[in-house]
Parts: C-alpha cells; structure tokens; sequence
C-alpha cells in the first residue's frame, strides 16, 4: 500500500477536474475497484474522470509535483491487476470516448482512449471499413486499455496485434506534458518512435489520450472449417499450407484440444460437433478474400489435398453464416466449458509455431510430475504460437488441493517457455500478476534497460508504480 | 570533429579484433568514408571489423570505458550522412552475414546484421517464402542499416516497413551488454518491447548484430497497371477503390508527373509509355493475389469501372513480365531521368494520403515563389503518402543558382509538411542531414522524451553521437 494522498491534492485535482469530473462515492468507484473475475480488489482517495486532453494533462501535473502515484484505467477487463488502484488516484477517460474523425482516403480512425472497442468496429464498418481487433469483451474494453496492453484476440494472425494497427498516439507523459504524435503517417522515420514505446507500457509511461488507428477494406468472401487431425504436428504443417494456399489470406487458425471439445458439449447447451470420429486435436479455421468464392475455394482446395495426403482425419466447411457461428461457438466456449470442472491453472503464453509440438510435449509431462492426472485443456491461437495452456485438476482431487499448486504448475510452464524462447505473457500482459516471473526470466541486459528508460521518463515513478518492473 | 582517439584505446580495440579484425589503411578505409553521391566525406582512426557478436560487445566496451564515439556503418547507402565518421571508430559487420536459420513452419528467417538484403530475399526464395523489402540499393544494403533506419522501399503499402518485419533482435547495448532479444513470436506482452527502440534509431542506441525477420508466401497472380489520369485527386480516389477491390493485395501504387514521364523518355534509354494521349499524372499500380488469375481480375475490374466513371483517362495492363518490367521503369528511372537536367531539390516526404492534393499544390506555389519557373518532377509511393518531391530549376537558370536556393526551398516544403501533420523524412531518417530541421519541427515534448532516452541508455554519447537530436 502506498502511502496516503493529502488532502491538499485531492483538493486541487477537484479543483482541476471540477464538478462531476470526480467522484469519491463508493457506489460509484466500487465496480471500478474489483477486477471482474474479482482476483483483486483496490482502494483510491479519489477516481478523476476527465473530459479533455488538458484536465489529464492537469491531473498528472499536480500528481507529479507532489510525488502522488496514478493507476490509469480503460475498461477493467485486464486479467492481471494491472487496473486496480492500492490508494493511488484511479484515472478513468470513460469520458472521453468521441470518435474524432474518420477518413477513408487516410484508411484512419481518430479516436480518445475512452471509447470502447466496438464503437470504433461500428464506425469503421458504417463507413464501409473494417477495423480487425476483435476480442470477447470488445462492447466494454476501450481504446487507451487495449493500446496500452498490445491486445491481440482474433485476427491477430492477418493482421497484427494493437500495435500494429497504430498510426500515431496523444498522451500526456509523466511530467504532465500533453505529447501530440496524432499522425496517420504510413512511413515517418524522423527519430526514435516514442509511440511504440507507450504501446504495452500498462500505463507506465503517460497516459494515452487519443489514437489514430488503421482501417481495412471489408472482404467479400469468407470460409470457415472445421478439422479432426491426430498431432499438433498435422496442425502447425496444415498451417502452413494454409498461409501459402491463401497468400495471407488466412484470419484465424486455432487449435482446440479433444477434451476442450468434450467439456463444450457436456457443460454448454445446444452444442455439437461438425464431425464425427476420434480425433485428439481439431482445428478451427477462417479465411477471407476481396474475390468473391475465392475464400471458399481455397479452403476446399487446402483440405481435399490434406486428406489425400492423410495429413488430417476429416473436415467439414460451413456452408451458412449460421453454421461458421456455431463452429466458432465451439472455440470461443472453451473457457466457459472448464467452469463446471472446478479450478483451473491458466497460462497464456507463446512460442515460435514451429515449437508448439514440443512445448505440449514437455508440459504436459511437467504437469503430471506436479499433479498426475491433471486434465490439460490447451487450445488458442496457434497461428500466432499462443497458447492458452489451461489445465484442470485431476479427476475427483479436491479443488483446493488443485488450486493449492497453481504457482509451482505456473513456473514449470513459464521454464519450458523460456526455454523454447517464448513468452510467458502473449496477450495479458504483465500486470501485477506475472512481473516477477518476467523479472526472473528476461535478460538482465533487457531489465536495465527498460528500467533505465522508465527511471527517465517518470523519474518519480509515479504512472501505475507497482507493475512490470 | 571529435576528439582524437588514444592510442592506448586503439591498441585495446586491435588487440580484441584480432589480425584481420581491424583495418587503417588508406584504400581499405577510402569507399566508406565517402557517401556515395559524395556530400559527405569522413575520416576514422580505425575501422573495426568484428566476426562475432562478442567481438561487437568487446569493441563497445573498450570505447564506452573511454569515452570514445563510434560510427555503425551498414552498406553505406544511407542517403543523409548518419554512416560517414568524423573521427569516430567505424565499425562494420560486412564480416556478419551469416544466414543463422530459417523455419517455415515459424516463417522467420534468423540473419546477421551484415548481411546484404539481397541474401535474405534469395535465402527466402529458395525456401519457397518471400520477404519483401525490396529497393535500389538491395545488393548493398545491409539488414543491420535497413532496421536502423527503418528502411521503406516498394512494397510497404502491403507488407509495412522494415520495422514490421522484425520479430527479435540481437543487439549490444551503450553499455558493451549483449542483448539476446532474438524471439520469433507473433504475440509477446512482457514490458516495454525494446526492439521498437532500437529500429530507427540511427545507430545510437547500440549496435543491432542479427534479427529474426517474417517471411511471407509466394504469391500466385500478379498485375501491374499504367494509368493516365488528371488529378492528384483522381489518384488517392482510384487508390482507395484499388484497396477495396484488391481486399489488401495491393503491392504498389505509384504516382508520376507528366514531366517526370517526359524526362524518362528524353534521357533514358528505350522508354516509352504505354499509353498515348497527354496525362497531367500516371499511376503505376501492382496487385497480387494468392488465387490464379485473381490479380488480374481484380484489375480489370477496377479499371473498367474507373473509366467508365471518367475517374481516369486510359490504362494500360502489362501482358507479359517484359512489360511489366518496362512499365516500371518508368517509375525507377525517375531519379537517373533528373540528373542530365542540373541539380534537383529533393525532399522525402510523407503526408497523410487525403492530403497529398493540397501537399503538392501548396509546395507548388512555394517553390514557384523561392524560383519562378522551377520544374516539378515530383513522384513515389503515394499510397503510402509518401512524395518524393524533386524540383528541378526554371530552364535557363545557371545550376548553381538553383542549388544555392536548396535549403530556403527545403524548409518551405518542410514548413507545408508539418502544417499537413506530414514527416519531413518518410524514409531516409535523419542522419546528419535533417536533424535540425525535425529538432525545429518536432514537438518540445517528443525530443524532450527523446532525448532523455537517449540519455539513460548511453549516458556517454558514444553512440553515433552527431546524429538524431
């Protein structure tokens, strides 16, 4: 717990922000002050809601000279703490959510920090656009959160994560300087690029007020299939064939395990296979191209080869929006199908594609010397090498004594990841939940250096002090 | 000019490099201490000439424990003086240019920073992948300069910039530390990501030794397209209808002046345009499609539509890969058609693509003001924004005349482009050559930030310590 905000602060950010640009009701700060699957809960003096660049710019002012700290928040669905205040003032842009233009010749979305994600997805489709970052809480997660952890979700294998959908950034930095860098440049090199800096900082580094972002043409045809294959192996290959077959063509390749399937259709409703037979390993994918049928086609062409070369079991391709739905609905229920089966060990991490075989190899083998019989509900984005490596307890073991094992299961996984040259964090980022095992396996040369240019720019550690390092 | 170097620090310096490892004699030295249009000549106490990361780290060490300046010179193609010492140690890694690995199930390629771009373009190829950086210089390149300056080319409006191709870096650090940050993942969320940092950094804030670079697949159609038309207008408005219907396939889209069409044909060679009829400006597009015959069709498409809507004049598409050679000569002869005219004021710059109308209609008039009858031969990659705008003197008008107005000219069209919210330096950086006019521009809390970075990783300014701010 950090030490208490005077009274004179709290006065002059009241000032600053004025009426109704704070708030220190309890009713009102509460949903701000749990984390939503309520792993950590938080206290604050004080939750300021800006309206303008300049009132941020006013509160981190009067934060700075006194030495008083700031957890920024977007829309509080982080999963690793990284959002809740401990007694630091909680800055929230909630309203600060205008879309402040949008070009179809720049293929750019101006937008403050606030807005949610699907409001900036609506107005690039209302302007016959497309803005690829999709993630399950995409209606509450905003701007300035998602930029500020690199979000990833689906897509992310066409298109990139966040950061690369970037074009240029407003903050105000530590100091409580107001930066402009709103450019929506394709090509600027004209120094060291501070924005990328701000990008996955976790609100270390200044607070991201507004961004122009990239849009995208909307495609005109679709396809997606579903397929049964023996080995993790067959899906990293057929992978392959798939990016060559659809020249980048692809969106989402994602790999779900035969007890990932099981749970799905015993704990959620309405749900079915799209094909029949054993298969220890499915994969889910979805292509899409500006050719009309064109998608289609080369998803039948990729899978008619991939049988005759036994490379996998069986396949089935959606033949209506409705079925793609309920493909999809497969994968995006894997978390929810764990629920029912107690406490879960969660690992987002990712590997270079080419290791994912090995990885699954030797975690699952570590996994059984913590816990023999632990049930391993592995699926993701296995295009992207990220896994979400969740494995639940042993049958019939008390859920406590599953629980109980979390963090020695959590560091057995996070050494094989390093090991493979991976990362421990590939989507969630660091938070308050996973620093230390970063600190412990990043390169020390690395550590010094993004502690040095933290030390520079926030030389009072004052912009959310106690995540990454 | 620095300080000269002890000798007791070259001593240290040859005897860590090794016989062979170092170089001081004169012919060795000569053709990388001139820049190769010959603006800027250097000199050097010693090149250094290191086999191996530790090598680097060593020849870092020495000189950061004496505070002495070296100079990273890649292929020595920069075009704005960053890689041309002035006293400092020259340090090359034209002896690094092994091809470490390469996995297409990961689609990486692992390269050394010495290795020339065209290596990793064949190495890419042979595997059956592409990699698409792609410019004049790429027999010469090397990959270490092409991330340290963040190196544009043609194909960026499909594939990005160098900058997007790094997945990891190996680098050594102000400090002499190696920094072993060679990952090849699509997705890490694990701090701050340091090699953002360190591309387009100019060399200053250490010496990249190899990268993991992504790899893409072989497309299986192609077109390329000469189109006259009108208007600057015309072109971004055929631009964003190309983008749609080529769902992103888009490879380039090139904009040429009548006059720059006109000096191709009166000073090359075996030019001629593919279509007849006078054009105030021609596009030159490229698309490409992972579909059989799909790139093509998709151009046709576009075009017959564009002409029916009287959007352009006429077009013509390559039928053969010898025309489409030709027809791109046209684009890549811009440069060599200026020279027989006299000197030529360039500029590289990047404005958003909606106002790259008014860019060119504003700069106009300014350069009309600086020297009346001036001859505008602007061209580039338009889809990326990005002009390269050349203006060559009125007719009649001594060359010297002309060059002396060079730098009145330069900070008018510099002026035009930050009013636009343009770079002043889309693709070259800015060495030696433009630091002045980006520190003029820039805003005060972005080279405040700058710098204090620089600061906290190389508090000795050894670092290519003359150029960037």
């Amino acid at each position: 717990m950090i030490k208490p905000v005077p009274d004179s602060v709290l006065d002059q950010l009241k000032a600053a922000l004025g009426d109704g640009g704070w708030s220190a009701d309890p009713d009102r700060l509460a949903p701000k002050l749990v984390e939503w699957r309520d792993r950590w809960r938080g206290t604050t003096p004080l939750l300021a809601l800006p309206t303008t660049t300049e009132q941020v710019a006013a509160v981190v002012r009067i934060c700075a000279a006194a030495g008083v700290a700031i957890t920024p928040q977007g829309g509080n669905t982080g999963l690793v703490g990284g959002q809740i205040p401990q007694g630091e003032i909680l800055l929230s842009l909630e309203r600060m959510r205008a879309i402040r233009d949008l070009d179809v010749f720049d293929d750019v979305i101006e937008v403050e920090a606030g807005a949610p994600l699907a409001s900036v997805q609506q107005a690039a489709h209302d302007a016959g656009r497309f803005f690829p970052v999709s993630l399950a809480s995409e209606g509450t997660a905003s701007i300035g959160g998602l930029i500020s952890t690199n979000a990833g979700g689906v897509g992310v294998l066409r298109y990139g994560t966040m950061r690369a959908q970037v074009l240029g950034l407003e903050a105000v930095l530590p100091n409580g300087e107001v930066w402009n860098g709103l450019r929506r440049l394709r090509k600027d090199n004209t120094g060291y690029d501070l924005k990328q800096l701000l990008i996955a900082a976790e609100g270390t580094l200044g607070v991201i007020t507004a961004a122009a972002l990239k849009l995208y043409p909307i495609m005109a045809s679709r396809a997606v299939a579903f397929v049964g294959l023996r080995t993790p192996q067959a899906a990293i290959e057929l992978l392959a064939r798939a990016k060559g077959e659809t020249g980048g063509g692809l969106e989402a390749f994602e790999l779900i395990s035969a007890l990932g399937l099981e749970l799905v259709c015993r704990n959620i409703p309405d749900q079915r296979l799209p094909i029949g037979g054993e298969h220890a390993w499915a994969v889910l994918l979805e292509t899409a191209s500006s050719e009309a049928g064109a998608a289609e086609a080369a998803v039948e062409r990729l899978l008619a080869k991939a049988l005759e070369d036994d490379l996998i079991q069986d396949a089935a391709v959606a033949q209506s929006e409705a079925q793609a739905h309920a493909f999809w609905a497969l994968r995006e229920n894997q978390s929810a199908a764990q629920k029912p089966e107690g406490p879960c060990w969660k690992h987002d991490i990712a590997v270079p594609v080419s290791r994912i075989p090995a990885f699954l190899q030797r975690a699952g083998a570590a996994m059984q010397a913590v816990e023999p019989g632990v049930r391993i509900a592995a699926f993701g984005h296995v295009g992207d090498g990220n896994v979400h490596y969740d494995v639940l307890g042993a049958p019939g073991l008390a859920p406590e004594a599953h629980a109980a094992l979390r963090d020695e299961a959590a560091r057995r996984v996070y050494d094989i990841v390093a090991e493979l040259d991976g990362s421990i964090s590939a989507e969630h980022g660091l938070g308050i939940m996973k620093a230390d095992e970063a600190l412990r396996l990043k390169p020390a040369a690395e550590v010094e250096a993004l502690r040095a240019i933290r030390a520079a720019l926030d030389p009072g550690r004052i912009m959310n002090p106690r995540v990454l390092f």
